[in-house]
C-alpha cells in the first residue's frame, strides 16, 4: 500500500497540521513528511504541533536524512539537506 | 563519559566538517550534531558531506527531533525546531 506524502514548504504550520489531521481521520496509519532546505524546520514543528496539540501518541517510526541535487537557472548546482519523516498512530 | 557536541550554526558547511575531522581524529567515536531552525539544513549537508568525502562508512546512529522556546526581545515567544543527531565510525 502506498503511504501518503505531505510535502512540507513554506506555508503556515497549521496548513501541514491540518493536511494530516485529514488524513489520519481518512484512516491512515502512516504519513511520510517530506521537506527540504530550511523548510525543515517546519516540517519538525509540524511534528511537535501535531504531538502536543492532537494526538499525544503520535510515533516518529523513521527518519531519513539525505540531500537533493537542485540545479539554478544560471547553471550551478547547490545541495540542499532533505528530511523525510514517517509519523504514524 | 560524555560525548563531544557539535554546534551547527550558520557558518560555512566546511567548519563544522573540519570540527567533526578533528574530533574524530582525536579518537572520538560518536558526536552529536545539534542545530537549530534553518540551521538544520546545514546540519544535514555537515553529515552528507562527512560520508561523501570523508567516511564512507559513517552511520547515523540516532536522531532526535524536538523543539526549543526562544523569547524575543519584544516579549513574543517563538518555536524553532531541533535536531540532533549522533554520527559514529
Amino acid at each position: 500500500m502506498p503511504r501518503s506524502q505531505v510535502i512540507i514548504g513554506r506555508k503556515n504550520v497549521m496548513r501541514y497540521v491540518t493536511a494530516c489531521i485529514t488524513l489520519f481521520n481518512r484512516g491512515e496509519k502512516e504519513i511520510v513528511l517530506r521537506a527540504r532546505g530550511r523548510n525543515i524546520d517546519n516540517c519538525i514543528k509540524t511534528i511537535m504541533l501535531l504531538r502536543s496539540g492532537f494526538y499525544s501518541n503520535l510515533r516518529i517510526k523513521e527518519i531519513n536524512l539525505s540531500s537533493d541535487e537542485l540545479r539554478r537557472d544560471d547553471g550551478r548546482v547547490i545541495y540542499v539537506g532533505v528530511l523525510e519523516a514517517v509519523i504514524s498512530l
